[in-house]
């Protein structure tokens, strides 16, 4: 891979040991640095859950995945590929666009970068089949991490295992967050580890909560583990990445979107054993990972609130509508996921997760929105490589986004109007 | 049954035809007359929800059952007339247990001055088959009331077929009464009659926001009509008589006891659609009324609340363990119980209702307690006849009670003991 990506390939294999946990480490064959160096390049190429990529990967390996792209294999080729080692058989016009979703990352060595920045903040490039590689991913499937990186300490995530995951709104109430303390806490003295995306108000809350009470805690990013988000929550991050570990599946130097953060709560979700969702409004993007939660066939808890608050109106609804579990306390949260008996998927779960859809705006929407700036207009070929996109995606989404007057087309290039 | 009661027939047939109502008092003869009284005698004889008078009623007649019992008719003599008439074939030995629980009641012409005081206070008698008659009630079968004693507007009843009936603790918040009004206002403006059971807090809010948006609203009280209670609200009951309807199956003069509030619950889940219950402590008697309407296969909503407010916590214990759905609007519980399409007892109501038991004592246990004094000592013969208990009824719960130190025997009969 380093040969045909023109990299000196002592750096990459320097580098790429350097990330590696020492379990795997000592003994990696060539094949394996560069499987590892394949999988983390995938991880800056597709954006997270990109399930042609996921299927590409799994069916022939990550080496195999990237060298055929970087030799502009077409669709067909790709399918014919996957087919020969018995994967799923893939629509070659469908493959066709992720390798045009993919092409426009492949013109800087973005992965050397981040490989770098990775080594200096002692970031660990996990690959499926590493020790300490989250088991509840496995439920992903095709839509699983190619990769993670992690900050912090390896065998927290070991924990995931006895983990509940915390979630809710930025917006939290004093109601929300004593809860949530309560929660968090009680759950960590019952040996849970807790769970959660570091965003201010609840989540930042369960995490603070479990750190106080001495407890094992693990954040998930949107973004590259390098820079922190939100920066106001910098210094809770780095006291979770002393004792516990802070983990994401884009590279350093990835910047969170939209689109990022939907599928960093789909990791959230499978991590853990179950999902409470502690205070969220109507539209709360905890919700989304109740969504993934309830189609994981994971436990689901909501807390309920007064109903005269907006701030308690997700949790209603996740009740009332999605057969989320009533829960008011942290014996409640922990009869969802007994410790010592695996979290089984149950009917019920299934049942009502085929029920569960969360308003989601569509994806390729969500990013040409995210690669879009409200004051530098950019051509579509520089949102394609930004959002990931092919080029004639982001043209066919532009022009819908015109229509509902989202963007606006100047001389240089697209803008997206502020909201509102 | 006035000749064998001893009792003037004339006077008897005025004071019948002067609490029946007008469409069915013009063309009564003289056995619907007697059967009138003796359906108010039963009233005064048996308790609330008693199944076996329940039967015997319904299989041979009020008067026919009445007569039996004042000819002292034994357990088994009871079993064939009610055999005879196609009746269901009841243990004679329980019929005795019965007979012996009824006959205390037998010694006082109670049932006139119950008569005379409804006259009083304009209060009708309503027998099954009347106009008005709560369609309700049929689903409750041999625990329906054997008649029910109705101050205010006959015509309110008519509108129990689009009513909810909004129930919750005492002991309510602020929070709580808010909401309740909200509630209660909402569901009016919707065209609902607001159903309830006069006590202070919750009920009292729901029947008051009724009144002050113009809506109809029916209170059923554990007690006679003639006696409001609590007397706190007097004004309020005074208020509900004017435009809407005050309604109890004991007869005038009678106190509310425990097993009444009870029995009464009954009445308030099986007259309207659905029940709400706003906000109940853990152990609130509105549970019971939730009880009574899951186990008749009516919609139960439940409002939630600050899980940190102990006032909530048994509104939480319906959603968690009894399948309540979690209301948080108007809007909410009036799709518990949509107008113009009559509600259908679900399967689902129904497969809820097996798996809730709301925590009760022994039926007689409760009513051994109401009959006694913490200061007037009672000897058992006076307990049963106040319990409705035969008195070896009453004697063996008293030893029960003894052994539990909740009774005590003095030299002059049996007291209990205050409570803490």
């Amino acid at each position: 891979v380093s040969t045909i990506f023109e990299l000196d390939e002592a750096v990459v294999t320097a580098l790429v040991r350097a990330v590696t946990p020492v379990s795997a480490a000592s003994e990696a064959t060539a094949d394996e640095v560069s499987e590892r160096f394949a999988r983390a390049a995938w991880t800056a190429i597709a954006e997270p859950g990109d399930r042609h990529a996921g299927v590409l990967v799994e069916a022939i390996g990550a080496t195999a995945a990237f060298t055929l792209l970087l030799r502009k294999g077409d669709g067909a080729a790709m399918r014919q590929a996957v087919l020969d080692r018995g994967g799923e058989d893939l629509a070659a016009a469908e493959l066709q666009t992720a390798i045009d979703r993919w092409s426009p990352r492949l013109k800087s060595p973005e992965v050397i970068t981040a490989l770098s920045q990775a080594h200096r903040y002692s970031v660990s490039l996990l690959v499926p089949g590493d020790a300490h590689w989250p088991a509840g991913f496995d439920d992903l499937g095709p839509h699983g991490p190619i990769a993670i990186w992690v900050r912090g300490n390896l065998s927290t995530l070991d924990t995931l295992d006895s983990s509940i995951a915390l979630v809710g709104a930025r917006a939290a109430t004093g109601y929300g967050e004593h809860v949530t303390m309560e929660a968090s806490a009680g759950l960590v003295d019952r040996g849970y580890t807790v769970v959660s995306g570091a965003a201010y108000g609840i989540d930042g809350m369960a995490h603070r909560a479990a750190l106080a009470s001495s407890g094992q805690t693990i954040a998930f990013l949107a973004g590259g583990v390098d820079r922190f988000y939100p920066s106001g929550h910098d210094a809770l991050l780095t006291r979770i990445v002393d004792t516990g570990a802070v983990v994401s599946e884009l590279p350093c130097g990835s910047s969170p979107t939209k689109w990022r953060f939907l599928q960093r709560n789909r990791l959230i979700a499978a991590s853990s054993l179950a999902t409470i969702v502690l205070e969220a409004g109507w539209r709360s993007g905890s919700l989304n990972t109740a969504g993934h939660a309830a189609s994981l066939g994971r436990p689901l808890g909501a807390v309920p609130g007064p109903v005269t608050s907006a701030a308690s109106a997700g949790c209603h609804r996740l009740i009332r509508e999605y057969d989320a579990t009533c829960v008011t306390n942290a014996d409640q949260m922990a009869e969802l996921a007994p410790l010592g008996q695996p979290s089984i998927d149950s009917l019920d779960a299934r049942v009502a997760a085929t029920r569960l859809s969360p308003a989601e705006p569509s994806s390729d929407t969500v990013r040409v929105l995210d690669a879009l700036s409200i004051r530098a207009p950019r051509i579509p070929e520089d949102v394609a490589a930004r959002a990931g996109l092919s080029v004639a995606a982001v043209r066919a989404v532009l022009g819908t986004l015109e229509l509902g007057g989202a963007v606006v087309e100047r001389e240089r290039g697209w803008l997206r109007k502020k909201a509102g």
